[in-house]
């Protein structure tokens, strides 16, 4: 008799992608397992860099807090090309971020065992581990279209086989899953189980990697630094403490194995790697390394998978969709980003709060984005693999060129950029009333006042990634006649009828309510007061702010005019549970709000009828 | 036979004050003990102010950051004065802290045990706990001068009672300290054991305070509001969570016993408290709390000890050596900083490596300062605790008055203002090198980036309270000539007669180096190159900043002419252990530095002789 068992949500794979969709699940009260078929998490090497938008992503899950202070900071990027004598020599150095909204103008960078802790550490508090080292050996779909579609019931059915140190046969258990997620990296058995294929080419580039202390007279060497060399390029990724990553562009006979035309890993030695930095360094001296953490080697390659999800009941996240070069410090971010966009669309259709085809937009957003990344990566890497131009080669890539290149793909590089495309989830109709919130985008960081006691407080604060949607009002102005308009508003929102009311429902355990309320005044702190906001738009003194400076006069202030949104009206922002703008509407359009929640919330009435 | 121990330093009393001495002490890896006479610390009440200073001194020992989340924060003090119809009305919000070059703008509020939980907890990670309840019943401290100045002696005998629940004789036991703390409170056994009087004068207002989380319609209850009604006056104090404190001035009825004039215990309940709010309300509405978490009553009483320490071996710190009225958020802080100014000077004497004399530069700072907070607290609350102007009163206090008073009084009410007489430690002949970086008033706040990655520090933040002197250098334009020069200073600072050379020391243990070098160019992060600066002055590539401003334009740079220094020149200013400026001087200027520290510290070959 094998052991079988229930469960919501199967996770399969307990890297970044993996782990952030179970930190999310066990933060939502989703009942759910993550397992892996390592032994332990990785120990050194791997991704490193976290974007801005993933710092404002882990920010929401409060996660941020000891990446931003043990990891390496890159605010600088420094150029350096082909000089009149041979050697390198700086053309110039600019911000390291270009996204003027980032609320972290830097990247970070940090050992993926350091993420990976973040989120076991998190799991641990919550009484939660990850189950290791399990491999899948079968995993089936029901056909039955009405238990696909039924909400509560477990179509899919997975063997697991538990790995022990022995020789002995594997352990058999079976799991029946609501749902199950494929985080199992670049050649994930999920995917191919699924039979989804990987779309896209692997280039001839071949770059090596390599961690270490480095001891060097280079003046970029804590600065992010792209190196144009006639010997190949380089890109310098400063790294915790006193490390350093090299990313190395290897001429061929350093690497291949000249009869089978294959890498020779017998040739990728921290040795041979130093040895090519020393090249493309010149005139600037690498000393022999006291240190060597880690070091690697790689081919590029770009794809995107067919298919991201089978019947909304199996999906697929991470490195298993979307393979990329790390250069462009890429991969880790998409990965846990695609898994943030899942989790709260399943916690809410667990509930019997969404309907099950909330989930279709997850491939929906992921895949695009997916692919206009490897777009974006595709060219990046031919530019700065591709030679530097010289006096000899007229042909190659100008500085201009590649700067100009680094600074558009700005939004990409940060991550800041993605923009989600209209669904039922994003509903682009009143985008006028707040020209500059873009619908689709991420909400902007932007700090406020608190009414009540004139503390300030950056909104993506008040916005955690805890399945809620939060409903933004921006009431603007306070005047008598406005302040009537605002109760007349509250009224309404009061009515039975209400999407406020009809798709509510009391925090329940984990499970939070499905509305979180703030109002935002415009006005200055010496004059308003908070007690004018009525209840129903003012559930707690520290929910209502003013557009206004803090009491130094240095931060906050200028929000309605950033966001082209006029003080005289009343303007409602709708911020997905993710962060993302969902809608915006004029006070007036409450009814195209009752449509935009009804199109995937399960209201209480039609709860009663189930 | 009694059990018989030797401790480097006994600290008696557990509150803020002595736990303060004891986390510095753990941090500097000193030999101490600490004891308290009541089996657990406060549960609720108590002081609850902490002053924009005082968070930049827990910031010193890694200890900020819990508050900063946990505490209510005033940043607006809201002021109401009697109406025309009887009531109060607000006559105006103004920023709560005036001291413009506070790093944190605004108080915290938190309860006193949350405060002591933070030491708590810090100590413990260390190993460390307070030996509770032990009551002290005798101090002996030796009359042989020889003794007295011998740092390694013992010259303090005190016997300890450990306090059982059962009625038997306490179980003695004897100490014998090398130094004594005394933190024993406002009643403090080491004081009158000592024979220091307290002197001052008690005045007769009466006040009552009370927590509690109140249900009012007063607009301002999550600010700090000073009322002055005709009924009374009234200081609100948001506090952490939902709760608030109220300090009631009272009327001599409601509390006293008309027969024994003295105050019935009786008549302070939480009811009292709550009718006379009322009446000082009015006509704002304060509904029945649901909850009451403390109240008190107390008289003001303002009080200096005559004398802070016996022969530089038992100091008497906190509350056993100044008192003082709750409302202006003192009694903590005070007594905090008191222990943080004598821990790293009792570290240093018992390294051997500061002279015995240092010490007396304790009681020169803080008692001065005692006395400077006790003359501005009669003031201010003899005009807080006065009777308002109105058209029937017209003695009475005006608001601009009490405005005025307030605003004249940020230095003070911050924390920020506290300045140091010259002594051994503040040496002021250069002043002029730096004119507005105030020798003896703690190191300003400024943010730099760092020149190597170009990350913005807080140089508070890299003044860490660790026992060691920081000594930042101003090296300014790094032009080719200045940089010779800059050269020659390292040179001359590598020669063995420098101060830099005699009394520095190696780490050994918790035990740091006597010196921390941070060297600061003028310049752009564009072009600085951090390892133009030679290795003496740049042990490490963080500790080299440029004062420009970050990647995003908006933070930081402007520091050399707010400092008051010329980018011509090369400054030197020294930071004492505390964070206080205790020197600068221009890098001609060398052999005034060797003076100053050879006025109190032990170099190398006077060791060797000893």
């Amino acid at each position: 008799m094998l052991k079988e068992s229930h469960v919501d949500v199967l996770i399969i794979g307990a890297g970044p992608s993996g782990l952030m969709c179970a930190n999310a699940l066990a933060g939502a009260g989703v009942n759910f397992r993550i397992i892996d078929n390592r032994p332990v998490g990785v120990a050194a090497g791997q991704a490193d860099g976290i974007q801005p938008r993933t710092i404002e992503v882990l920010q929401s899950y409060g996660l941020a807090e000891p990446l931003l202070k043990e990891g390496a900071q890159m605010h600088l990027c420094a150029f350096y090309n082909p000089g009149p004598d041979g050697g390198i020599e700086r053309t110039g150095r600019a911000a390291d971020v270009t996204a003027p909204t980032a609320r972290y103008p830097f990247k970070i960078t940090i050992a993926q065992a350091s993420i990976e802790a973040l989120f076991v550490e998190s799991l641990k508090s919550q009484g939660i581990s990850v189950d290791r080292p399990i491999v899948p050996s079968s995993l089936e779909i029901s056909q039955d279209p009405a238990e696909l579609l039924d909400p509560s019931s477990y179509p899919v059915k997975v063997v697991l086989d538990h790995i022990h140190s022995s020789d002995d046969t594997p352990e058999q258990e079976i799991v029946h899953a609501k749902f199950v997620v494929g985080a199992d990296g670049a050649h994930s058995w999920v995917r191919k189980t699924l039979g989804f294929t990987m779309d896209g080419e692997q280039t001839d580039y071949i770059w090596g990697v390599i961690d270490f202390i480095p001891d060097t007279n280079f003046p970029d060497i804590r600065n992010r630094s792209a190196i144009h060399s006639e010997n190949g390029s380089c890109m310098i990724i400063p790294r915790e403490g006193d490390k350093v990553r090299f990313y190395l562009q290897m001429a061929d006979k350093d690497v291949m194995d000249p009869e089978t035309g294959k890498i020779d890993k017998q040739k990728v030695t921290a040795e041979n790697l130093i040895n090519t930095a020393r090249r493309t360094f010149y005139p600037y001296i690498v000393n022999e390394p006291k240190e060597v953490d880690w070091c690697s080697i790689y081919i590029i390659g770009q794809r995107v998978a067919s298919k991201f999800s089978k019947h909304d009941r199996v999906f697929i996240a991470g490195d298993a969709c979307h393979t990329h070069s790390p250069k462009a410090g890429q991969g880790m971010n998409a990965s846990m980003n695609d898994t943030h966009n899942l989790a709260w669309k399943l916690a809410q259709v667990l509930r019997g709060r969404a309907d099950i085809s909330l989930l279709k937009t997850y491939e929906l957003e992921r895949q695009k984005y997916a692919q206009d990344l490897i777009d974006f990566d595709r060219e990046f890497s031919a530019l700065f693999s591709g030679k530097p131009r010289t006096s000899e080669n007229q042909e190659g890539v100008t500085h201009e060129e590649f700067l100009s290149a680094f600074q558009a793909s700005g939004g990409f590089s940060s991550g800041i950029g993605v923009h989600y495309m209209p669904s039922a989830i994003v509903h682009t109709i009143h985008q006028g009333s707040a020209s500059n919130l873009i619908i689709g985008e991420r909400m902007l960081p932007q700090l406020f006042v608190r009414a009540a006691d004139a503390r300030p407080v950056e909104i993506q604060d008040m916005l955690p990634a805890d399945t809620r949607f939060k409903l933004l009002f921006f009431v603007g102005l306070l005047t008598s006649e406005k302040l009537a308009k605002v109760r007349r508003l509250a009224e309404e929102l009061e009515l039975p009828t209400s999407f406020l009311q009809k798709y509510n429902f009391p925090a329940q355990g984990k499970a939070q309510s499905m509305f979180d309320i703030i109002s935002i005044a415009a006005g200055h702190k010496d004059d308003v007061n908070f007690l004018d906001i009525p209840s129903t738009l003012r559930t707690h003194w520290s929910k209502v702010l003013i557009d206004d400076t803090d009491v130094t006069g240095r931060l906050g202030g200028g929000a309605y005019p950033r966001f082209g949104i006029d003080e005289k009206e009343i303007t409602i922002v709708v911020v997905r549970p993710d962060g993302y703008v969902g809608m915006i509407a004029p006070s007036t359009a409450l009814e195209s709000m009752d449509k935009y929640f009804g199109s995937f919330l399960i209201g209480k009435t039609l709860n009663r009828e189930a």
